[in-house]
């Protein structure tokens, strides 16, 4: 049995279309309905013909759904759950797809005072933006973390956990807190570092930009994918997940610093010892499926 | 005419065996024999037919060789120029294929006063390493940065450029220390950056190992890639290089307190200015073939 009938998504850019795409291929009976903000959004999703419908207000799309998923910017998580708050239906459930949770859950809760509100996090992505990025197998082999609070209904989540299900996700199910400190470090951590660098490389007197682009497959490259991500997006997980952000960057900041006096000691043994380290993780996450074991992530050579 | 007839290769890791596999592939009368100090590498070496001849001693590799390369990590080359300074033929070219240039230069100059030295650098790789993990298209469409000394013989150069185009790669002339410095951008300090973060991740206390193997594909596994390249190598390369290395980690370091600063007060405008800028980098890297342009690296999803 398919656990909703008509499911509604606000936002339509990479992972609010990979949804639509995924639910009209595994659920083909589901009416989905999406809407987005930007009118150039909604003209490209009727194009392409993402949706069963579309509709221009937050409120039409949501009168008879059954769940609405909510995959806009999490710091705009509040209000867009505000706009559609007198149009939905009693008992709809709510969810999101945002990458920090205690935040993006209070702001749902004072939006929404006394509606399901199921939040989850699909741990998918790629660098590209908008509603033609997406595409239905995103979340195959991914995991997709559901952090119900503490009082949730639990057939409500265990019906979202379907859903994720069903497009190829692996469920599990997390406390918002610790999702948000296991996110820092895999996920926000990364990004701000890779923006990071490339900014630095791209502001040097002695090295040309063009320098650094050419002599990019060196490994800068690599950097540069995720940091071409959605500019808003992460400028909003940094500032909605700040508490544990900020711990992780201050214990990566200590070990770097570490590694710069092991350099400048020519302390060779404790370089070793790390880089040794370093490189069970990699095997274990390509035992784990969570990477391509070809080398350099299978690019073609 | 072919630059070279019979060309040695010391050290038969990931870019020595891939050298003398493209070798092999594009220049077939070419005789390309090999060496390497680990006997269970040449025993490898043998067995998969890599060069037309595996010498025992690093000195019967090179009797009647018009090139060799030296492809050992950077702080060994010294001492493995200095084993075959008395099996050397007079005319021969000596060259090699690390990632620092200044240092190896001083070295190589150092165990072979009065040769002919034309030291290379190829920006190609994959976190493997070993004979088996070489391929014969590695070089190709990637940057060879051929550094002599300020007083090589033109006609040198030009030969061991054109070994570098025969093999795929397109070839640029640098000064060794300023290689230094735009490989400590591009390649050593992305290294460190990744090591680093990698390290930072398997050490905390609430988040577990396996819940940072299980959702690294939130950006995390990204820097697992380089973290898994050859411990020894880099070792040496952080090491060799350490002003330049430092130098950009200073840098690096300022961007990154910036950063951390404009989170703590909730400053949205300069995070947003910076990851728009950084997005144009990527755009760049990828026009100019220094990357696959399929999201996600062409990752199979």
């Amino acid at each position: 049995m398919l656990p909703f009938a008509r499911i509604t998504i606000i936002g339509l850019g990479l992972i609010g279309s990979s949804l639509a795409r995924a639910i009209r291929a595994e659920m083909p009976t589901v009416r989905v309905t999406g809407h987005d903000a930007d009118p150039a959004v909604r003209d490209t999703a009727r194009r392409i013909d993402l949706c069963d419908d579309i509709t221009d207000t937050a409120g039409a799309s949501v009168t008879d759904a059954d769940l609405v998923i909510l995959c806009v910017p999490v710091r705009a998580m509040g209000a867009a759950a505000a706009e559609l708050a007198d149009d939905l239906p009693a008992d709809a459930i709510i969810s999101d797809v945002g990458s920090c949770k205690a935040d993006v859950l209070a702001q749902l809760v004072a939006a929404l005072p006394g509606r399901t509100i199921i939040p989850a996090h699909p741990v998918a992505g790629t660098e590209n933006s908008g509603p033609e990025a997406g595409f239905a197998t995103l979340f195959k082999g991914r995991w997709c973390i559901v952090t119900p609070p503490a009082d949730a209904d639990p057939v409500a989540v265990e019906r979202v956990a379907e859903l994720w299900r069903r497009v190829g996700a692996d469920v599990e199910m997390m406390d918002p807190a610790h999702h948000d400190l296991v996110l820092a470090v895999t996920s926000h951590l990364p990004h701000l570092i890779a923006y990071t660098i490339v900014g630095t490389a791209s502001d040097l007197e002695n090295v040309t930009q063009s320098e650094v682009i050419k002599y990019s497959a060196g490994g800068f490259r690599d950097f540069t994918r995720i940091a071409a991500s959605d500019p808003t997006m992460w400028r909003d997980v940094f500032l909605a997940n700040k508490d544990a952000v900020l711990e992780m960057l201050q214990r990566f900041s200590e070990d770097l610093s570490a590694l710069q006096r092991a350099i400048r000691w020519n302390d060779g043994d404790a370089l070793f010892n790390l880089f040794t380290h370093t490189r069970a993780i990699r095997r274990s996450i390509i035992e784990q499926g969570q990477d391509d074991a070809k080398p350099d992530f299978g690019r073609a050579h």
